[in-house]
């Protein structure tokens, strides 16, 4: 049992579930979104599950729905992420803290301070998830006419992560003397300018934050496009995956760790968790109707909505019991449209039965007992399909109390997951290794 | 007694003490910057104190200074405010929380989020004191080669204030209706698309997030040129003032409430809170001694550096003990320029005597025992010179001890300080109105 791989888990909270029917379910709390005292409860349950990380999405405008749909939805509006984080890193020891932030409309300056003040503050357990934004209603939002192309994105995304990482390097991590007596606070021969000159970028540095604790947030990516793999392969220490049936996972699994080492790196040093929905029964039966139930309560006018930002077009004008017609390449996300398609032909479905799987949670679900749902984790994980899931949860509080308090146990039990934290970062729950400093050799640091 | 005016007290950090000096005192904590436990330990004993808030001023490089100078300081680096401040909210329960947020390098989509999400995750005790930046180094750290000339950064902020204001009102306070039987999670009747389209900015808006619980976040200010006083008289709340001779913080503050009143505002709605250092002694002799103490860990290097930044020019080539040559208009902080020019003429001060001011703090400062600290406090606000002060520490914690264990219950005896919180939120510590929804009038609530 000893070398027996460990599942890594994170919770993907929105800042709390992604099915737009979660808040109508019985016990549900529907104001959970915007209450601290709410998402408080929420994360100190999470770690009382030992979970590698609290994970949170971003949207940086009402999505681009008509206001129809938007007005059933709990999940257009939020919180800021790297807001929220910093006080849930007060009141939490040990859980992971990852926010998503956009390389599409944000300065490298800012994201790098913000991330590296979160990280000192949570002692070391901050992630990035860095995202491009494809939603067009975040252009207006920030000046722009139109959204960037999806191949220009991916450039600036690059460059933008050689810059945060960059500018996380500015100072070696012995460079902080305080000296009292000499008065000397920093050494300046242990800080680097960055001086950055690129094609999206000029940005000079050094940044005015001491290193973080982890050396680097750890890097979280979820693009399945081509490019997003690639950039995932180069740069990513999690991987979102979408999870999918478990053959697509294998190969995805295989695609980016291939990619990784064929880019030099240590494929271990890239986790790989598919997000999925779990809902948990007492009986296989009473989770599926459980899932039954909450899939009820997404009306049509959120469903179609919902299908309309997967495929990046305005879906209302199919018919809604007919097959999904052809649908044109645009700039938003391709694998958004590529997964929705791939779905309507796979099972079958039509255009409303389509927009009601997508208008709740379209992406993959494990529903069953806590037996079942520990087999399904454990066939993906020996199997390689995955390193851990992303786990979101169909409700809360019950939903994620069900899975805390029966599926974790049984996971534990099984020696699949750690029944304690064995380190303090985010990092050590992901058994990542610190990255030194591009700046200064760790010869320096080891011939003091 | 009954209708006597009472003291706002504000604590300025940065995010612990201005005072250069102040990490090398006697007992201080060298490391406080960048340690979550010891700001946590600061501010829960702020709160303790009954303060209106904790200010916290922001800087978006190193400042320009030359190295050797830097490397003395413990100010140049420090946490982002708005990763700080709602990680300080989660541990305390009434305490206003004020981050400086410049208008010069920040988009107003981030800015009114991410102080609307700290107002919700506080419960309305968020303040947003709104700069310009005028430090050239910041410029380049943002993409720019030049930094934006002084009329141009106030023109965009008044811009900014008004599209930040204008997205907190995306939303009616009642939007939000939540209901779980007919599924309508809110009301679009009850958003305001803003389509703002200025000089500066285009930023279409809505808000993703709900009206703040203050409606508004406090607008406070810093300004001390005329464009900066015009900006205070028509937006601010609460003006951080420079503090000087009393009579010209008297003229000051009849200044700014006179330019409210003529742009049609209250003046009771704009509370003036000049920065004092604060030194407490048993007598007023010992009190002195600890400043001289306090004074003479500053080291000339960084002296040198403080009044190069206060002029905008490079003042190492100064004749240390020669007086103050001639100083040419520059593009940076008119205000800082003219105080230190006309400290050293009242003075008649040395280069290095004005350095050495200046290197530790060389704004106002109140020296003595709790009892004549009360008496100019007294003073100070019986005269109409201020509402109240912002206070700063000449070290921590000892200085911040010192000032809530013996000062606060000498102001509280005399009636000029509350004993306890009389409200929730920043608003109600400050006695300002919570501003009505400028698209959606109160009679429509009043309707319902």
């Amino acid at each position: 049992m000893s070398d027996r791989r460990r599942l890594h888990l994170g919770a993907f909270m929105r800042p709390v579930t992604i099915h737009t029917g979660g808040w109508r379910y019985p016990g549900a709390w529907p104001e959970a979104n915007f209450s601290f005292p709410r998402l408080k409860y929420l994360i100190q349950r999470l770690e009382a599950g030992k979970f590698d990380a609290f994970f949170m999405a971003d949207h940086l405008a009402l999505l681009n729905m008509p206001v129809e749909a938007l007005r059933r939805s709990h999940t257009v509006t939020s919180f800021d992420p790297l807001t929220l984080l910093p006080a849930l890193a007060a009141v939490t020891e040990r859980i992971g803290l990852i926010a998503t932030a956009s390389t599409t409309y944000n300065d490298p300056y800012h994201v790098a301070r913000k991330f590296a003040s979160l990280d000192h503050i949570s002692n070391g357990r901050a992630g990035w998830n860095v995202v491009t934004t494809a939603n067009p209603d975040a252009a207006l939002n920030f000046g722009h006419d139109a959204h960037m192309a999806h191949g220009e994105r991916y450039k600036r995304a690059r460059e933008f992560y050689d810059v945060v990482t960059g500018l996380w390097d500015s100072f070696a991590d012995d460079a902080f003397i305080r000296d009292v007596e000499s008065g000397i606070f920093w050494d300046p021969a242990k800080m680097h300018v960055l001086d950055h000159v690129g094609e999206e970028l000029r940005v000079r540095g050094p940044l005015n934050v001491a290193r973080p604790v982890q050396g680097w947030p750890v890097i979280v990516q979820a693009g399945a496009s081509d490019a997003g793999r690639q950039l995932a392969a180069e740069t990513a220490e999690m991987v979102f995956a979408a999870g999918g049936p478990i053959a697509d996972a294998q190969a995805f699994y295989a695609d980016v760790k291939g990619r990784a080492a064929r880019a030099g790196r240590d494929p271990e040093g890239i986790k790989i968790l598919p997000g999925a929905l779990v809902v948990v029964g007492d009986t296989v039966e009473e989770a599926r109707a459980k899932r039954a139930h909450l899939d009820s309560l997404v009306h049509y006018d959120s469903a179609i909505g919902s299908l309309s930002i997967a495929l990046g077009v305005d879906a209302r004008s199919f018919h809604p019991d007919g097959p999904l017609p052809e649908i044109p390449d645009t700039e938003s996300s391709k694998s958004g449209r590529e997964r929705a398609i791939a779905l309507a032909q796979r099972e079958g479905l039509t255009v409303r039965q389509l927009a009601q799987r997508l208008g709740g949670y379209g992406g993959a679900a494990i529903v069953g007992t806590p037996a079942t749902i520990a087999d399904t984790m454990e066939e993906w994980l020996e199997t390689r399909a995955c390193d851990g899931f992303n786990v979101m949860f169909p409700h809360v509080p019950v939903g994620l109390d069900e899975f805390v308090d029966r599926v974790v146990p049984e996971l534990q039990r099984r020696g699949l997951f750690r029944a304690e934290y064995e380190g303090t970062t985010l990092r050590d729950h992901l058994g990542l290794a610190r990255p030194e400093n591009r700046f200064f050799a760790p010869e320096a640091r080891a011939a003091e």
